[in-house]
């Protein structure tokens, strides 16, 4: 058992070490030849296909289509809108030759997928009636990053991008902001991210965006990780495209047009989040394996009821493994531990006579000792239970790292000092965000929507015209 | 309605057309600007969604768990098996540049990820107790094909690719079976595809493979699909890669190895054996929509009946949708043709106030009458006729361009006349197959496995050894 946890570095001495360690020990991702890119082990990819499940359910109650787009973009197309391609250009795999062949024209593999949309919508979209025009892709993207952290920044990038087209510039709000509560609702109550939401800086928004909406999670580092964004377009692709329609009175008009997308960062930040020394915990409602059961010298009889127990729980809808390696008990709790399993459940000979089962809980290890004609009742409120304190705890962290600062001094002396966000009044000028940045290192997170400045901006002392959250990032 | 229905090609006078009529037409697909790329729109992606869906629970209840590697292969990587890279090299992509700068060493998109999984299995395997591994992964593949066409050959494949490694050679040809058993099953019983499986010649096998099993489906036009490959490796990889397990009795060994694939090919099987002159007819099995109902006029409380059965429906898990547009019943008619919905169900005020509702049934074009009490009892049954009826009639089709040739004459004179495929005796000689398709064009299908040959070869006259399919191919 011990020889397992040694493994894992403390989180409070080497955050990154730690995270990588669990990364390996919980069997979520393995390193590849291919500089840059991860392999998704079954463990993690199971993570995945529930966000997946779950997020897609999502999109199409609200009316989204699912839609297979090319993955490559010649390099003309993705010239097409002058500040995207500026924005995107230095970060793009190059595709030169297929086969023996030089290409006539080079094309990269899509950082995302605006482009082509505009290319297809412009041969669809003819009428109002064609609107609004809902879609959304499953697929990887590729980002040419120089330094890569498996979930957090890879080259390659599994995501989900939807990209809509509306009528009028009231809807293509409105939807904006809809996907933005989706991501932020399921941010909060599956994965237990107590997330901030926000508007982003002209200087930080989407190359080609009229505006960035980003949910904004703080890891137990205090450091945030930008963990999924919404963006309202305007009419800019649209006229860059030609992309035109009749509107009910016969008038052609460009739509306006959104798109959003969440990536496996989401993954990255459940493990920063909620895991500790001894690995991974997942919260209940994403986690692959809900209830482990190990049993204690692996006797048939034993084995025999805690079989029975499984399919009990799987009626209800609750997925269980069980652990039949011959190992010693401790070593398969440890292993328990590290994968994060929400709940184990350990029955020994000793227990079978007395009719009681050991639950353990992993979010506080706390120890039950429950009838086993009971199992069935207590387990599911206790999934409810870990849930809940997942997001409480974490909560409860985030807002001890949450600052407001009233001076430039005050600032920089809670930047150096305590990790986390800080809040300040801001001018809403470039200039003042670069210099924070350039004197504390951080950035600016998200414009807070629902509060108003309530004083001078911290760096210039002219009048604020914002709130807004500055941090370190991921 | 005529207008929709004339610019369909009669699949009889020019099937090429044809295909690409239904396919634009029923909103399947859109071409892109990207050559050889398509966009799959949400009808066609549906039913590869549920193509996805149905497989993966068969994956998963054999045991198998999804993974995802890396999209990109570095040359070096490519370069281990040595027959492999020289089957596929020849029609990779190369991505050369990352943003500004040349790569060190280029990298190509998976054209398959054998070697991928060798190299993450070289890390992960190391006792008998970590085998069989089963893996299988969604995702795409790129091969730099030089004519395309959507679903049949394109540059980019979604696919899924499973990858096993087994302790013996005994249990990797069971896998290896077992998953082609599996794709069989799927395309006669879903799919209502009667497809034929054999044993692909050493000619045309897949690079690297000791065997390779093949899944050929024949269309309408009596050319050949193969659709879906079953292979076995032997330890060919696992000695390339140095890939070495410790066996129970402590002996260092290689494990055998298998892969196998399925691609959306298969939804253009689907199109090319069961569609007709007005377009697409698709099983119940897999259409995303098995009852596509068309109020006639609109009027309010037809729509209400409507809505109510369409509720009946979706409470028995059968997927509808209503025509709402404002378009004559003509023109509803033929779209719904077009689209290929198994069951239609018309209503308008005469029929309401008769209580009853005509069902169109899209594989015979019959009408019946039934009372508006008796849908729900009579749509599930009849869904279950129709895909036995879809799947009788391809089967007699497929049966009627099945032919036997005994001498090379014969075979010759079938070849030029007759489409479809031709069994014959064959030497096993590669010598053989290749003089028949200088002569006559057809390539090898599969060798027939449950039949022994009982003559001499067709070709050279020595003695026979298998019975063999030979038939064009797309």
């Amino acid at each position: 058992m011990k020889e397992q946890v040694k493994e894992i570095t403390s989180r409070d001495v080497d955050f990154a070490s730690w995270y990588t360690d669990v990364l390996k020990k919980a069997d979520l991702v393995d390193y590849s030849s291919v500089k840059g890119s991860m392999i998704i082990r079954p463990y993690g990819y199971a993570i995945w296909e529930n966000i997946m499940h779950l997020l897609d359910q999502e999109f199409k109650k609200t009316g989204h289509q699912n839609v297979q787009m090319p993955m490559f973009i010649p390099e003309s197309l993705l010239n097409v809108e002058k500040e995207h391609v500026e924005g995107f250009a230095p970060e793009v795999a190059w595709v030169t030759h297929g086969g023996e062949e030089k290409l006539e024209e080079r094309m990269c593999i899509r950082p995302t997928s605006e482009v082509l949309f505009c290319d297809h919508f412009k041969k669809i979209i003819k009428s109002y009636r064609d609107l609004p025009l809902l879609y959304n892709q499953w697929c990887t993207i590729v980002r040419w990053e120089k330094t890569t952290r498996p979930f957090l920044r890879s080259r390659e990038i599994l995501w989900q991008e939807g990209h809509t087209m509306h009528q009028t510039k009231e809807e293509a709000i409105e939807e904006t902001l809809r996907m933005l509560k989706i991501y932020e609702e399921f941010q909060k109550k599956i994965l237990a991210l107590p997330v901030i939401v926000g508007k982003k800086t002209e200087k930080e928004k989407f190359a080609g965006a009229e505006s960035t909406y980003t949910i904004e999670a703080m890891m137990y580092d205090g450091v945030a990780l930008q963990n999924g964004t919404s963006h309202y377009f305007g009419q800019g692709f649209a006229k860059a495209f030609g992309i035109q329609f009749l509107t009910p009175d016969n008038q052609l008009e460009y739509p306006y047009q959104t798109s959003w997308g969440v990536t496996t960062r989401m993954i990255g930040a459940i493990i920063m989040t909620h895991g500790d020394d001894r690995g991974l915990i997942l919260p209940p409602k994403i986690a692959p394996i809900k209830v482990h059961f190990i049993p204690i010298g692996n006797q048939e009889e034993v084995i025999h009821t805690l079989k029975d127990l499984k399919e009990e729980l799987s009626s209800l809808g609750i997925t269980s493994d069980m652990d039949l390696q011959e190992k010693t008990p401790g070593f398969k709790f440890a292993e328990a531990e590290v994968k994060g399993y929400p709940i184990r459940i350990e029955l020994g000979p000793r227990d079978l006579e007395r009719e009681v089962v050991t639950i353990v809980r992993r979010d506080t290890l706390e120890k039950i000792e429950v009838p086993i004609k009971e199992v069935v009742k207590v387990v599911p409120s206790l999934l409810e239970e870990i849930q809940q304190n997942l997001y409480n705890r974490a909560l409860q962290r985030r807002n001890s790292m949450l600052y407001e600062a009233s001076t430039y001094d005050e600032f920089q002396k809670i930047a150096k000092e305590q990790p986390g966000f800080i809040k300040i009044n801001w001018c809403g000028s470039s200039a003042c965000e670069d210099k924070i940045k350039e004197d504390t290192g951080l950035k600016s997170r998200c414009i807070v929507e629902e509060e108003r400045a309530d004083g001078d901006c911290v760096c210039c002392k002219k009048p604020g015209k914002y709130k807004i959250y500055f941090g370190k990032q991921y």
